[in-house]
């Protein structure tokens, strides 16, 4: 491997540009030449791909967002779109490409590296925190506690007015950000795609708390839960508690942003490290690599996919304790 | 003036408790007996009512909300509320009312103030900013400054992405945590109440923009503008510019919550200590305790009302310019 | 066990309230009587004890700080001062204690167990993250969190000045802090206990960086590693490069106060859940509850000590690399 | 003025990035060309000279530092280095110069003026706060935000172990953020170049405090009071009160990087655009631009020096009433 490319792909998540910076800097140390693909494959496919060195990704570390940008691409998908990407990677002549991104990003990277025999290594970049494979993805730590944060506030004001809160999270299909930040805010209730809500027992529990005179309840929802999300659960309680005072609040796409946390610049530069590594060594080409009891594992891109729900069903029966 | 009350009312602040503590501890300093009055002029008519000291305020003046709550109260609009609030100042012998809160507050001191002779002073406590009689109120510098690190997020991933957000921010009748927030991200474009807004002029600015290869672009709206709050201006914005990538964030009570900012504690202290001496010393009863140019100033209740706009027209030009 | 009691000791962390939060609650929920201690084990020979519900512990989940507040106690490493404390726990029929702390209070907690025949349970409490028997210790992940957005600032007026920054971490005994931060702000070397230092080579490396036009530098110390210090360090480095311009910065306590992580707030609640759930099963009396692998573990006491140095080697040689 | 240069010199403050943006949009938007100088009068001296436009300043209106950097500058203090100066700017045509700096900075530009008949504008630009003929300088509400945060995590672990905590920021001359950061925090002294400190007095009052049992207090003290700084300070309180658990903190160039606050920003803005006006317009040239009573206005730079003290006596009163 002489020439490596890195690339970006599907939502944005804090603690990419750390992982890019890895990658790059690795790179170079180890005399290869690193390439910056913009807009993930679709950059591929149209060629805007550019050299980076150390300077190109200096003082990035604790940038949100990412400098190589990203989007959805469907083109890949399809075999000309591979093609025309496969062709683009001969012309600058790289050898070995390195994705951060999602199960959907690893798909491709799969197919891709099957059709062309181009080494890929992906490296698990969501905050969804749902990837088969590793214990933590790069940005859920920030995202989860930019969702903390943004709670703290609302219960704040939730105090101050003895309000209901219903509080939407990002994740579509996996929970996690709302159970942990549901935990670390003190919710009364947690609403996850991994289990069915019963808006029922909420309203009992509802009903209870506000016997004991305990008005203020916050009720922290994912975007993806089967209830609907926030909105329809707040109109259920709103039909069935209408003497309540009861507020929504999504914190929505607040949650991709922001400087990275201290966890996922590290998590981000020894993936981005061991995916070099990896390339360069040979050992693990067409992997993800992912951290698993904070040991490096790598794990074929093709099982590299949404994680089946492993909720502990005990932390559950935690957060109705610790909220009573 | 021997004993006195303070209560928060209205919708909450931060800055709020760093009020407080300042019209707890000038009272106690200057041996006055100082009382909390719970959940705004409702706890009034009920007597919710205790008696506070320095303790009562320690390690509060960081924290946002209020800790005496606040409520909005129907009752006190009428005169059998009123008297019933009366009968509890009598029953504590307190002959001096601080009434923390925005323009319907000072409404309702007025009036009690009249009918009892009260002396009551006014602190105005709204995240809106739009009081006469005062430059800043207690809680917009906390709130715009939440406003603007939560838009600095939506950036970040806005660039990721080259998308288009349509950021609603708070205030019903007043623009200023729009504009204040929207200049301070750069923001493209900023619509507030204060003035009409065209949104065919935003759509062809977007696609002036496109033209020179800027997809990202934020507008900031507050929720009072006259084009429905930023779902609609979505939709709008939509139907006319279907292949942009636009997405909607709102950002809700966030802005209400956290601790408050150097500027509000220093504000709610001066105000909290001046009502307490303008209470003393008879001067200005029954005005509200205002801010302007950086020197204390008193105005009548009567007249603190909400300010009509006074946005200098050469800002819109200057977003307009900053943002190009 | 009917009558528990809960104590904070040594050195405050972040997340310690989240701790005592989990245990009141959980303790409330089984039906045991809750006891709070003040200023650790002094308190408890002194009596400052006091019953807890949940309401004693409403709102305090994200409170930097411990509302028991801690103290250092040379009493109770004397057999009198056990003895006392014994006595008072009688008084309040108290028969399962939990202690908040470090290695330390480990120690007074293991004697004290042998001695009186009290169950005892250790919750790990310690920015430095050095015990023997867990993956994370409470208040490690804030601490150096706020170390990281710390060198960020101090990184932004480096870059601003092309200054050489020496900055100061906490760490008597370990470099985590050090390690990790340095590591996240992208630091170009980081000096700890744990391993020895070579001013000379960081001397030399500073040259090569300027060769190369590299002005900006960012040194991270930890305060106990073997050199004496940023302040050492900056002196050694002023003498042999009098032409760099050399800044020192020591974080201090800042580092351990401020609103705990999500991580540091699950974390606590996990283990203080665990403790009261341990002492009422009987099965792990006289143990530390720590998290390994992200699973809860138990750990005897005795054996909870200051962990060895555990950093991976290869960390140092990415460091080096990713700062190249 | 068809060509105009900014630079920024002397020490860095938050914000000075969203002047520097305000000045290249706005030079832009009236079709003059605008350059960037590098490191102040060094760069301008040697030519480091670069062409802007509105991409060169993108995404940096939250960027604490400079992307110009900064520096100091003897050579500029002589004839000689301005004559160089002069013909760079000759060498470029530039005919209007916009410097964002201290006091020194200005005088260096007023001198240079003079002399070459180049019509300088000046930004103040310094966490200080201390300039003649502006209420507030570029940076300084950040700085002494972000002095706020700290000290509220010092407060933190000051309660928890009921220490005298002595906390040093950032002011050589001029004592603005101790006296802000010391109201917002509920520092029980503040001590100020602008005021003799008596330190007998306030160990007076920490004896008080103690019979009172009151043992946490916050001295907050800048770095250029008489009595020699925070460790001075400890050392004399140590000597007289022993028995306190007493601890030092000295905040240093934290204060001076970060994200600028809501009204930095606005400020810079309005400045930058306020100052290519009026170089445009010829009407204010070798003025400085402040803003007085939120009204944007000029000072000949020959007056825009260091401010003498103005500090309201009744604020002092006000904290010692206020810590009460």
């Amino acid at each position: 491997v002489k020439n490596i490319a890195v690339l970006t792909s599907g939502g944005d998540a804090p603690g990419m540009n750390a992982a890019i910076r890895a990658i790059v800097r690795t790179g170079n140390y180890f005399q290869l030449n690193v390439y910056g693909v913009m807009y993930g494959y679709r950059g591929l496919i149209n060629g805007e791909i550019m050299k980076m060195d150390s300077r190109s990704v200096a003082n990035i570390i604790q940038r949100g967002g990412t400098i190589l940008k990203t989007a959805r691409c469907k083109e890949f998908f399809g075999y000309e779109g591979r093609q025309r990407a496969y062709e683009q990677l001969k012309k600058y002549q790289i050898d070995g490409l390195i994705v951060i991104g999602g199960d959907g990003t690893f798909k491709g990277a799969f197919t891709f590296s099957k059709e062309f025999d181009i080494p890929c290594m992906g490296l698990p970049g969501t905050i969804d925190k749902d990837i088969d494979g590793t214990d933590y993805t790069i940005g859920f730590d920030t995202a989860v506690n930019t969702a903390v944060r943004a709670i703290d506030k609302i219960r704040d004001t939730a105090e101050a007015h003895d309000r209901l809160f219903i509080v939407e999270v990002m994740g579509r299909d996996a929970g996690y950000i709302a159970l942990h930040s549901g935990i670390a805010t003190g919710a009364e209730h947690v609403l996850l795609p991994e289990q069915p809500t019963r808006i029922q027992d909420i309203i009992d529990a509802l009903q209870a708390n506000e016997r004991r005179k305990k008005l203020v309840n916050i009720i922290v929802v994912a975007e993806g839960d089967q209830s609907g999300g926030a909105n329809e659960v707040a109109r259920v309680i709103k039909e069935q508690l209408p003497h309540f005072d009861t507020r929504v609040c999504i914190l929505g796409h607040i949650q991709r942003g922001g400087a990275p946390t201290c966890l996922d610049r590290i998590l981000a530069s020894r993936m981005g490290y061991a995916a070099v590594l990896a390339l360069m060594e040979g050992k693990h080409h067409n992997c993800m690599v992912g951290v698993v009891n904070n040991q490096i594992q790598f794990t074929p891109l093709e099982n590299a996919v949404k994680a089946s729900p492993r909720i502990d069903p005990e932390w559950f029966q935690m957060i109705r304790i610790l909220a009573s």
